[in-house]
């Protein structure tokens, strides 16, 4: 196994450094459905004040079905504001037809990632499409009650043999929910770890629902450590789903607190 | 020189603890002033959300000049809350009428300390009012242009010989705005810190203002590691002066970064 997935950063990423001034290998990003009671622009603006320099967009902000004008009309907002519009979801693709349009839609935007959900038969499919366009799919587990993709091994066991651009958008939060453990998890598959939706959550059980960073049962500092152990050079990116009419101020903290390890860890 | 001023906690600090299950000395609070446009309602709602509790009403929230009645119907609504109403400030006082009725209105309160800026030619009455009431002054250092407590020293030279219940609310931003490093000055002084306001600032220099901590020039891993080395165990105040209109974003990123700090150092 390959320690590490190829980087969807390239040039884009704004580095970190902790105290001894070492680089952190990742960056900060911000899954869109956090904001998902709010417009492309309120995303945009309170991504900006959170100084997160990456974002991957749900649908809601930016609709699947929009005309190539209107997607670029929109991907321009968000790079304007200096914001690496790196990718889309998380996307569900249930057909070709939803492959392709996810695709192109992908494409137009200038995305180097889907973070989606394809159903199993489309995955040779989807891989084809990687190899032809190099824009990656960082397939997302979503715990108990996924029949498709419930942890980081049902991903990683249908893409290992795959194109490398096949791979994870390991939601840590959901792996907590299915018993497992988010930085062993990460560690084992992280040769396919494409993309990282970082949170805590109140419980490691089915029914646990995500809190602030910090305030639930996720070990955070050695999920971050074993990161930067393992020269993760992807994006980590909050996903916030509490308080969903009023998500700045848990997301901020949650940005606080990781900002606040980061700068310890190195 | 003794290393630690007498705790103000007694019994009402919440324990922190960091990886290693270590306690943290000392615990987090709120100065008001963050809140200085929101209602007493609001600025309560606003600490529980953050899980802090431990509160230091300004004036705007808890007028000095109230009724014993009103004191005491203010006072509850923070401690019903669940908030440890720990002191006032910053309070000016430029006579004696001003101390005695800030001794009574701390009093009835129930508060531990009063922080705040008394004329010099008061502070030896102050120390009395220390000593018959043990209620404490922590007097607050307000950078350049302040003519009478400009730094944590000139506070220090002044009370070093009085009562041990006078000392020094050290503002780590007005220090760091005067040329001078937090976590030295904090560390000289720590016989006669009884309250501290945490922030950062965006420049070493008298036009610096207050950012998310972590965004500025502060060194605030190394101030809270000296915290714990020296075993400071009063209050760690968060004064956030920055979007008054909407301080909580902001504040509650400061709040996450020393969250994450602080489980990071033990």
């Amino acid at each position: 196994m390959a320690t590490q997935a190829p980087s969807l950063l390239a040039r884009t990423k704004t580095p970190h450094h902790g105290i001894s001034g070492a680089e952190i290998p990742f960056t900060l990003g911000i899954a869109s459905y956090t904001f998902r009671e709010f417009s492309l622009e309120e995303t945009i603006a309170m991504t900006s004040r959170l100084a997160i320099k990456n974002l991957c967009l749900k649908s809601m902000h930016m609709p699947l079905q929009s005309t190539p004008a209107e997607i670029r009309g929109m991907a321009a907002k968000v790079t304007e504001a200096g914001i690496n519009l790196y990718g889309a979801g998380v996307v569900y693709m249930k057909n070709i037809e939803e492959v392709d349009q996810a695709f192109t839609y992908a494409k137009i935007a200038g995305m180097k990632v889907i973070v989606g959900v394809p159903e199993h038969e489309l995955l040779d499919y989807c891989s084809n499409k990687v190899k032809e366009t190099g824009i990656n799919i960082a397939i997302h587990n979503h715990g108990p009650g996924d029949t498709k993709y419930p942890s980081p091994e049902s991903v990683y066991e249908r893409v290992k043999h795959l194109n490398p651009g096949m791979g994870l958008c390991i939601d840590i939060g959901h792996t907590a929910r299915i018993g497992l453990d988010p930085t062993k998890e990460t560690a084992r598959f992280m040769d396919r770890v494409l993309d990282i939706h970082i949170k805590d959550v109140d419980k490691a059980e089915e029914t646990g629902e995500t809190c602030e960073i910090g305030h639930g049962v996720i070990d955070i500092p050695g999920f971050l450590k074993m990161l930067f152990k393992k020269n993760y050079n992807n994006i980590v990116s909050f996903e916030f789903e509490k308080d969903g009419k009023d998500p700045l101020p848990g997301l901020a903290e949650s940005v606080g607190y990781v900002r606040g390890v980061l700068k310890m860890i190195t």
